[in-house]
Protein backbone atom coordinates (compact mmCIF):
# COMPACT_ATOMS: atom_id res chain seq x y z
CA UNK A 1 0.00 0.00 0.00
CA UNK A 2 2.73 2.22 1.01
CA UNK A 3 4.51 1.45 -3.05
CA UNK A 4 1.37 1.91 -4.31
CA UNK A 5 1.00 4.99 -2.69
CA UNK A 6 4.20 6.58 -3.52
CA UNK A 7 4.23 5.80 -7.19
CA UNK A 8 0.88 7.15 -7.48
CA UNK A 9 2.58 10.43 -6.27
CA UNK A 10 5.13 9.53 -8.71
CA UNK A 11 2.51 9.47 -11.85
CA UNK A 12 0.94 12.58 -10.94
CA UNK A 13 3.94 14.42 -10.67
CA UNK A 14 5.00 13.13 -14.32
CA UNK A 15 1.04 14.17 -15.36
CA UNK A 16 1.86 17.74 -13.95
CA UNK A 17 5.18 18.34 -15.38
CA UNK A 18 3.84 17.32 -18.56
CA UNK A 19 1.41 19.93 -18.20
CA UNK A 20 4.50 22.37 -17.87
CA UNK A 21 5.95 20.93 -20.98
CA UNK A 22 2.77 21.47 -22.92
CA UNK A 23 2.15 25.15 -21.84
CA UNK A 24 6.00 26.05 -22.61
CA UNK A 25 5.90 24.65 -26.00
CA UNK A 26 2.28 26.30 -26.63
CA UNK A 27 3.31 29.79 -25.21
CA UNK A 28 6.48 29.29 -27.46
CA UNK A 29 4.62 28.39 -30.40
CA UNK A 30 2.39 32.21 -29.70
CA UNK A 31 6.23 33.60 -29.69
CA UNK A 32 6.95 32.41 -33.00
CA UNK A 33 3.43 32.51 -34.94
CA UNK A 34 3.46 36.28 -33.71
CA UNK A 35 6.66 37.50 -35.31
CA UNK A 36 6.46 35.13 -38.46
CA UNK A 37 3.33 37.58 -38.62
CA UNK A 38 5.24 40.62 -37.99
CA UNK A 39 8.14 39.66 -40.64
CA UNK A 40 5.24 38.06 -43.35
CA UNK A 41 3.32 41.17 -42.27
CA UNK A 42 -0.19 39.63 -42.01
CA UNK A 43 -1.86 37.94 -39.04
CA UNK A 44 -2.33 34.98 -40.87
CA UNK A 45 -2.38 33.00 -37.20
CA UNK A 46 -4.60 35.21 -35.82
CA UNK A 47 -7.23 32.55 -34.95
CA UNK A 48 -4.87 30.05 -33.99
CA UNK A 49 -2.81 31.95 -31.32
CA UNK A 50 -5.88 33.15 -29.96
CA UNK A 51 -7.02 29.06 -29.55
CA UNK A 52 -3.74 29.09 -27.53
CA UNK A 53 -4.28 32.03 -25.33
CA UNK A 54 -7.57 30.00 -23.92
CA UNK A 55 -5.78 26.49 -24.11
CA UNK A 56 -2.80 28.53 -21.90
CA UNK A 57 -5.72 30.02 -19.87
CA UNK A 58 -6.89 26.49 -19.54
CA UNK A 59 -3.84 24.79 -18.44
CA UNK A 60 -2.90 27.37 -15.73
CA UNK A 61 -5.90 26.46 -13.93
CA UNK A 62 -5.72 22.80 -14.06
CA UNK A 63 -2.56 22.31 -12.99
CA UNK A 64 -3.55 24.91 -9.77
CA UNK A 65 -6.09 22.13 -9.29
CA UNK A 66 -4.17 19.51 -9.71
CA UNK A 67 -1.68 21.02 -7.18
CA UNK A 68 -4.18 21.46 -4.59
CA UNK A 69 -5.44 17.98 -4.94
CA UNK A 70 -1.90 15.92 -4.90
CA UNK A 71 -1.11 18.16 -1.52
CA UNK A 72 -3.90 17.49 0.13
CA UNK A 73 -3.88 13.91 -1.00
CA UNK A 74 -0.91 12.52 -1.36
CA UNK A 75 1.59 15.10 1.52
CA UNK A 76 4.20 15.06 -0.37
CA UNK A 77 7.31 16.26 0.92
CA UNK A 78 10.95 17.15 0.52
CA UNK A 79 11.96 17.51 -3.48
CA UNK A 80 8.25 16.42 -4.49
CA UNK A 81 6.48 18.90 -2.59
CA UNK A 82 9.46 22.08 -3.75
CA UNK A 83 8.58 20.74 -7.31
CA UNK A 84 4.60 20.52 -7.35
CA UNK A 85 5.19 24.19 -5.51
CA UNK A 86 7.08 25.36 -8.25
CA UNK A 87 5.02 24.34 -11.04
CA UNK A 88 2.33 26.18 -9.38
CA UNK A 89 4.48 29.02 -10.02
CA UNK A 90 5.67 28.55 -13.44
CA UNK A 91 2.43 28.05 -14.53
CA UNK A 92 1.44 31.61 -13.85
CA UNK A 93 4.53 32.65 -15.83
CA UNK A 94 3.50 31.10 -19.26
CA UNK A 95 0.26 32.08 -19.25
CA UNK A 96 1.47 35.65 -18.68
CA UNK A 97 3.88 34.84 -21.56
CA UNK A 98 0.79 34.01 -23.76
CA UNK A 99 -1.08 37.10 -22.46
CA UNK A 100 2.40 38.98 -24.15
CA UNK A 101 2.11 37.16 -27.19
CA UNK A 102 -1.49 38.36 -27.48
CA UNK A 103 -0.13 41.90 -27.01
CA UNK A 104 2.30 41.56 -29.37
CA UNK A 105 -0.68 40.22 -32.19
CA UNK A 106 -2.21 44.05 -31.66
CA UNK A 107 0.81 45.90 -32.15
CA UNK A 108 1.25 43.84 -35.34
CA UNK A 109 -2.25 44.60 -36.51
CA UNK A 110 -1.15 48.47 -36.45
CA UNK A 111 2.26 47.22 -38.10
CA UNK A 112 0.89 45.82 -40.76
CA UNK A 113 -1.76 48.58 -42.13
CA UNK A 114 1.16 50.79 -42.60
CA UNK A 115 4.24 51.11 -45.17
CA UNK A 116 6.99 49.35 -43.64
CA UNK A 117 9.33 51.67 -41.09
CA UNK A 118 12.85 49.55 -41.59
CA UNK A 119 13.79 45.96 -41.81
CA UNK A 120 13.61 43.92 -38.91
CA UNK A 121 16.61 42.04 -37.90
CA UNK A 122 16.69 42.81 -34.07
CA UNK A 123 13.30 42.47 -32.91
CA UNK A 124 13.18 38.60 -34.75
CA UNK A 125 16.65 38.25 -32.95
CA UNK A 126 15.22 39.31 -29.59
CA UNK A 127 12.20 36.74 -30.75
CA UNK A 128 14.50 33.99 -30.97
CA UNK A 129 16.21 34.66 -27.52
CA UNK A 130 13.38 34.72 -25.41
CA UNK A 131 11.54 31.73 -26.90
CA UNK A 132 15.15 30.15 -26.25
CA UNK A 133 14.55 31.49 -22.15
CA UNK A 134 11.26 30.38 -22.20
CA UNK A 135 12.55 26.38 -23.69
CA UNK A 136 15.63 26.42 -21.41
CA UNK A 137 13.63 27.91 -17.81
CA UNK A 138 11.03 24.69 -18.30
CA UNK A 139 14.00 22.31 -19.31
CA UNK A 140 15.89 23.28 -16.14
CA UNK A 141 13.02 22.51 -14.05
CA UNK A 142 12.34 19.49 -15.42
CA UNK A 143 15.74 18.35 -15.24
CA UNK A 144 16.88 20.26 -12.44
CA UNK A 145 19.74 21.54 -13.96
CA UNK A 146 20.50 24.69 -11.98
CA UNK A 147 23.29 25.87 -14.78
CA UNK A 148 20.64 26.01 -17.17
CA UNK A 149 18.39 27.71 -14.77
CA UNK A 150 21.36 30.41 -14.10
CA UNK A 151 22.23 30.59 -17.64
CA UNK A 152 18.32 32.05 -18.46
CA UNK A 153 19.26 34.39 -16.38
CA UNK A 154 22.08 35.38 -17.63
CA UNK A 155 20.34 35.81 -21.39
CA UNK A 156 18.21 38.17 -19.96
CA UNK A 157 20.69 40.97 -20.01
CA UNK A 158 21.45 40.46 -23.56
CA UNK A 159 17.52 40.47 -23.78
CA UNK A 160 17.55 44.06 -22.24
CA UNK A 161 20.62 45.17 -24.57
CA UNK A 162 18.52 44.71 -27.49
CA UNK A 163 15.61 46.62 -26.31
CA UNK A 164 17.75 49.22 -25.36
CA UNK A 165 19.35 49.31 -29.06
CA UNK A 166 15.64 48.71 -30.54
CA UNK A 167 14.67 51.74 -28.26
CA UNK A 168 17.63 53.91 -29.31
CA UNK A 169 17.08 53.46 -33.05
CA UNK A 170 13.89 53.96 -32.90
CA UNK A 171 13.42 57.01 -31.92
CA UNK A 172 16.03 58.48 -34.55
CA UNK A 173 13.27 57.43 -36.75
CA UNK A 174 10.49 59.53 -34.75
CA UNK A 175 13.24 62.48 -34.75
CA UNK A 176 13.54 62.29 -38.18
CA UNK A 177 9.68 62.09 -39.03
CA UNK A 178 7.36 62.54 -36.45
CA UNK A 179 4.77 60.62 -39.22
CA UNK A 180 6.42 57.79 -38.22
CA UNK A 181 5.93 58.00 -34.03
CA UNK A 182 2.80 55.03 -34.56
CA UNK A 183 4.62 52.51 -36.33
CA UNK A 184 8.04 53.23 -34.56
CA UNK A 185 6.33 52.81 -31.31
CA UNK A 186 4.46 49.86 -31.76
CA UNK A 187 8.21 48.42 -32.36
CA UNK A 188 8.85 49.59 -29.29
CA UNK A 189 6.41 47.82 -27.34
CA UNK A 190 6.80 44.96 -29.21
CA UNK A 191 10.29 45.33 -27.94
CA UNK A 192 9.05 45.36 -24.31
CA UNK A 193 6.94 42.46 -24.68
CA UNK A 194 9.98 40.29 -25.66
CA UNK A 195 12.12 41.75 -23.32
CA UNK A 196 8.95 40.82 -20.25
CA UNK A 197 8.70 37.26 -21.92
CA UNK A 198 12.34 37.34 -20.82
CA UNK A 199 11.84 38.60 -17.40
CA UNK A 200 9.01 35.54 -16.77
CA UNK A 201 11.31 33.42 -17.87
CA UNK A 202 13.83 34.47 -15.89
CA UNK A 203 11.59 34.14 -12.92
CA UNK A 204 10.55 30.73 -13.40
CA UNK A 205 15.20 30.09 -13.50
CA UNK A 206 14.90 32.03 -10.19
CA UNK A 207 12.29 29.53 -9.02
CA UNK A 208 13.90 26.26 -10.33
CA UNK A 209 16.74 27.78 -8.44
CA UNK A 210 15.26 29.18 -5.10
CA UNK A 211 12.47 26.52 -4.85
CA UNK A 212 13.07 23.13 -6.34
CA UNK A 213 17.07 23.09 -4.96
CA UNK A 214 15.71 23.87 -1.70
CA UNK A 215 18.20 26.03 -0.44
CA UNK A 216 16.16 26.55 2.97
CA UNK A 217 15.50 22.82 3.11
CA UNK A 218 14.04 21.59 6.73
CA UNK A 219 13.15 18.40 7.25
CA UNK A 220 9.63 17.57 8.04
CA UNK A 221 8.73 16.48 11.49
CA UNK A 222 6.43 13.99 10.70
CA UNK A 223 7.77 11.77 7.99
CA UNK A 224 5.99 9.29 6.49
CA UNK B 1 -1.92 17.50 20.96
CA UNK B 2 -4.30 17.63 18.04
CA UNK B 3 -5.51 20.84 19.65
CA UNK B 4 -2.47 21.75 19.73
CA UNK B 5 -1.54 20.93 16.20
CA UNK B 6 -4.26 23.20 14.95
CA UNK B 7 -3.58 26.20 16.97
CA UNK B 8 0.35 25.71 15.30
CA UNK B 9 -1.11 26.31 11.56
CA UNK B 10 -3.46 28.84 12.73
CA UNK B 11 -0.71 30.67 14.29
CA UNK B 12 1.18 30.48 11.44
CA UNK B 13 -1.47 31.36 8.68
CA UNK B 14 -1.16 34.53 10.56
CA UNK B 15 2.51 34.86 10.55
CA UNK B 16 2.21 34.33 6.84
CA UNK B 17 -0.49 36.92 6.25
CA UNK B 18 0.97 39.30 8.48
CA UNK B 19 4.48 39.14 5.53
CA UNK B 20 1.74 39.47 2.60
CA UNK B 21 0.59 42.99 4.58
CA UNK B 22 4.15 43.93 5.04
CA UNK B 23 4.98 42.99 1.41
CA UNK B 24 1.66 44.71 0.43
CA UNK B 25 2.56 48.11 2.63
CA UNK B 26 5.67 48.27 1.42
CA UNK B 27 4.86 48.24 -2.38
CA UNK B 28 1.74 50.99 -1.81
CA UNK B 29 4.52 52.86 -0.18
CA UNK B 30 7.26 52.67 -3.19
CA UNK B 31 4.31 53.50 -5.59
CA UNK B 32 3.76 56.56 -3.66
CA UNK B 33 7.39 57.82 -3.16
CA UNK B 34 7.96 57.28 -6.87
CA UNK B 35 5.49 59.25 -7.99
CA UNK B 36 6.06 61.68 -5.16
CA UNK B 37 9.36 62.18 -6.43
CA UNK B 38 7.84 62.39 -10.44
CA UNK B 39 5.62 65.34 -9.37
CA UNK B 40 8.07 67.25 -6.83
CA UNK B 41 10.60 66.39 -9.95
CA UNK B 42 13.58 65.47 -7.39
CA UNK B 43 14.57 62.10 -6.52
CA UNK B 44 14.60 62.02 -2.05
CA UNK B 45 13.20 59.02 -2.20
CA UNK B 46 16.03 57.17 -4.09
CA UNK B 47 17.76 55.51 -1.24
CA UNK B 48 14.20 54.45 0.38
CA UNK B 49 12.97 52.69 -2.35
CA UNK B 50 15.85 50.83 -3.16
CA UNK B 51 15.89 49.32 0.60
CA UNK B 52 12.50 48.95 0.29
CA UNK B 53 12.91 46.43 -2.98
CA UNK B 54 15.81 44.79 -1.15
CA UNK B 55 13.19 44.12 1.79
CA UNK B 56 10.43 43.17 -0.39
CA UNK B 57 13.06 40.31 -2.13
CA UNK B 58 13.91 39.10 1.52
CA UNK B 59 9.98 38.60 2.57
CA UNK B 60 9.29 36.25 -0.76
CA UNK B 61 12.04 34.41 -0.22
CA UNK B 62 11.08 34.49 3.73
CA UNK B 63 7.32 33.45 2.34
CA UNK B 64 8.08 31.06 0.31
CA UNK B 65 10.52 29.03 2.82
CA UNK B 66 7.83 29.29 5.32
CA UNK B 67 5.34 27.65 2.32
CA UNK B 68 7.43 24.73 1.85
CA UNK B 69 7.84 24.45 5.80
CA UNK B 70 4.18 24.89 6.63
CA UNK B 71 3.32 21.99 3.84
CA UNK B 72 5.73 19.82 4.96
CA UNK B 73 5.19 19.77 8.43
CA UNK B 74 1.49 20.94 9.15
CA UNK B 75 0.30 19.12 5.99
CA UNK B 76 -2.78 21.71 5.60
CA UNK B 77 -6.14 20.65 4.10
CA UNK B 78 -9.11 22.70 2.20
CA UNK B 79 -9.31 26.19 3.14
CA UNK B 80 -5.91 26.81 4.95
CA UNK B 81 -4.16 24.87 2.20
CA UNK B 82 -5.33 26.75 -0.49
CA UNK B 83 -4.39 30.09 1.50
CA UNK B 84 -1.02 28.81 1.82
CA UNK B 85 -0.72 28.53 -1.88
CA UNK B 86 -2.43 31.60 -2.71
CA UNK B 87 0.26 33.52 -0.54
CA UNK B 88 2.87 31.54 -2.47
CA UNK B 89 1.67 33.01 -5.56
CA UNK B 90 0.87 36.23 -4.25
CA UNK B 91 4.43 37.56 -2.75
CA UNK B 92 6.05 37.01 -6.30
CA UNK B 93 3.30 39.69 -6.98
CA UNK B 94 4.03 42.03 -5.03
CA UNK B 95 7.91 41.41 -5.49
CA UNK B 96 7.23 42.73 -8.90
CA UNK B 97 5.24 45.55 -8.18
CA UNK B 98 8.12 46.61 -6.48
CA UNK B 99 10.65 46.15 -9.30
CA UNK B 100 8.21 48.28 -11.41
CA UNK B 101 8.28 51.30 -8.87
CA UNK B 102 11.78 50.77 -9.17
CA UNK B 103 11.38 51.04 -13.11
CA UNK B 104 9.50 54.12 -12.39
CA UNK B 105 12.52 55.62 -10.31
CA UNK B 106 14.70 55.37 -13.81
CA UNK B 107 12.29 57.17 -15.94
CA UNK B 108 12.31 59.76 -13.25
CA UNK B 109 15.93 59.99 -13.15
CA UNK B 110 14.84 60.58 -16.85
CA UNK B 111 12.60 63.38 -16.53
CA UNK B 112 14.32 65.21 -13.57
CA UNK B 113 17.37 66.38 -16.08
CA UNK B 114 15.23 68.06 -18.13
CA UNK B 115 12.35 71.07 -18.35
CA UNK B 116 9.22 69.52 -17.59
CA UNK B 117 7.00 68.51 -20.57
CA UNK B 118 3.26 69.29 -19.04
CA UNK B 119 1.61 69.30 -16.28
CA UNK B 120 0.58 66.02 -14.40
CA UNK B 121 -2.54 64.93 -13.89
CA UNK B 122 -3.38 61.36 -14.92
CA UNK B 123 -0.44 60.20 -14.26
CA UNK B 124 -0.82 61.16 -10.16
CA UNK B 125 -4.28 59.80 -11.12
CA UNK B 126 -3.14 56.30 -12.44
CA UNK B 127 -1.24 55.85 -9.72
CA UNK B 128 -3.62 56.32 -7.07
CA UNK B 129 -5.64 54.09 -9.19
CA UNK B 130 -2.52 51.26 -9.01
CA UNK B 131 -2.20 51.85 -5.25
CA UNK B 132 -5.86 50.75 -4.30
CA UNK B 133 -5.60 48.14 -5.98
CA UNK B 134 -3.02 46.26 -5.27
CA UNK B 135 -4.21 47.30 -1.15
CA UNK B 136 -7.54 46.22 -2.15
CA UNK B 137 -6.20 42.97 -3.73
CA UNK B 138 -4.18 41.93 -0.62
CA UNK B 139 -7.34 43.06 1.67
CA UNK B 140 -9.84 40.64 -0.52
CA UNK B 141 -7.37 38.29 0.13
CA UNK B 142 -7.38 38.17 4.02
CA UNK B 143 -10.68 38.73 4.27
CA UNK B 144 -11.82 36.32 1.81
CA UNK B 145 -13.73 39.26 0.25
CA UNK B 146 -14.71 37.13 -3.13
CA UNK B 147 -16.50 41.30 -4.22
CA UNK B 148 -13.42 42.65 -3.78
CA UNK B 149 -10.99 41.17 -5.28
CA UNK B 150 -13.91 41.56 -8.51
CA UNK B 151 -13.95 44.84 -8.32
CA UNK B 152 -10.24 44.65 -8.72
CA UNK B 153 -10.46 43.13 -11.35
CA UNK B 154 -12.91 46.12 -12.87
CA UNK B 155 -10.51 48.66 -11.66
CA UNK B 156 -8.09 47.41 -14.28
CA UNK B 157 -10.17 48.38 -16.97
CA UNK B 158 -9.72 51.97 -15.68
CA UNK B 159 -6.31 51.49 -15.61
CA UNK B 160 -6.06 50.44 -18.98
CA UNK B 161 -8.03 53.59 -20.13
CA UNK B 162 -6.04 56.03 -18.90
CA UNK B 163 -3.06 54.35 -20.24
CA UNK B 164 -4.51 54.34 -23.69
CA UNK B 165 -5.07 58.15 -22.81
CA UNK B 166 -1.43 58.92 -21.96
CA UNK B 167 -0.47 57.71 -25.19
CA UNK B 168 -2.40 59.59 -27.39
CA UNK B 169 -1.36 62.74 -25.91
CA UNK B 170 1.69 62.21 -25.32
CA UNK B 171 2.09 60.89 -28.91
CA UNK B 172 0.78 64.44 -29.84
CA UNK B 173 3.23 66.31 -28.35
CA UNK B 174 6.02 64.10 -29.67
CA UNK B 175 4.32 64.92 -33.12
CA UNK B 176 4.43 68.82 -32.53
CA UNK B 177 8.06 68.40 -31.13
CA UNK B 178 10.46 66.11 -31.77
CA UNK B 179 12.82 67.38 -29.00
CA UNK B 180 10.21 66.28 -27.01
CA UNK B 181 10.11 62.44 -27.60
CA UNK B 182 12.54 61.51 -24.92
CA UNK B 183 10.65 62.88 -21.97
CA UNK B 184 7.72 62.03 -23.71
CA UNK B 185 8.43 58.63 -23.99
CA UNK B 186 9.93 58.24 -20.20
CA UNK B 187 6.54 59.12 -19.77
CA UNK B 188 4.84 56.61 -21.58
CA UNK B 189 7.10 54.02 -19.78
CA UNK B 190 5.90 55.09 -16.41
CA UNK B 191 2.03 55.15 -17.54
CA UNK B 192 3.21 51.42 -18.92
CA UNK B 193 4.64 50.48 -15.30
CA UNK B 194 1.69 51.40 -13.62
CA UNK B 195 -0.35 49.32 -16.22
CA UNK B 196 1.91 46.35 -15.21
CA UNK B 197 1.28 47.17 -11.86
CA UNK B 198 -2.35 47.00 -11.91
CA UNK B 199 -1.91 43.64 -14.03
CA UNK B 200 0.06 42.16 -10.85
CA UNK B 201 -3.14 43.74 -8.65
CA UNK B 202 -5.10 41.63 -10.65
CA UNK B 203 -3.34 38.69 -10.49
CA UNK B 204 -3.40 38.55 -7.20
CA UNK B 205 -7.55 39.23 -7.60
CA UNK B 206 -7.43 36.30 -9.68
CA UNK B 207 -5.55 34.26 -7.54
CA UNK B 208 -8.24 35.02 -4.40
CA UNK B 209 -11.09 34.04 -6.72
CA UNK B 210 -9.81 30.97 -8.61
CA UNK B 211 -7.56 29.57 -5.46
CA UNK B 212 -8.68 30.59 -2.35
CA UNK B 213 -12.49 30.44 -3.00
CA UNK B 214 -11.80 26.67 -4.05
CA UNK B 215 -13.90 26.53 -6.88
CA UNK B 216 -12.90 23.12 -7.58
CA UNK B 217 -12.50 21.72 -4.66
CA UNK B 218 -12.35 18.35 -3.88
CA UNK B 219 -12.23 16.36 -0.30
CA UNK B 220 -8.68 14.89 1.03
CA UNK B 221 -8.72 11.17 0.37
CA UNK B 222 -6.53 11.00 4.11
CA UNK B 223 -8.95 13.02 6.77
CA UNK B 224 -6.99 14.53 9.71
Amino acid sequence: MEMHHETQLDKELRELKNKLIRMAAIAEAMIDQTITELVNRNEQYAPEVSKEEEELNRLQIDIDEQVVTMLATRQPVASDLRAILAATKINSELERIGDLAINITGNVHTLVQEPPLKPLIDIPRMADLARKMVNDSVKAFMTGDNDLARSVILADDEVDALKDQILRELLTYIMADPRATERALALILISRHLERIGDHATNIAEDVIYITQGRDVRHPKTPR
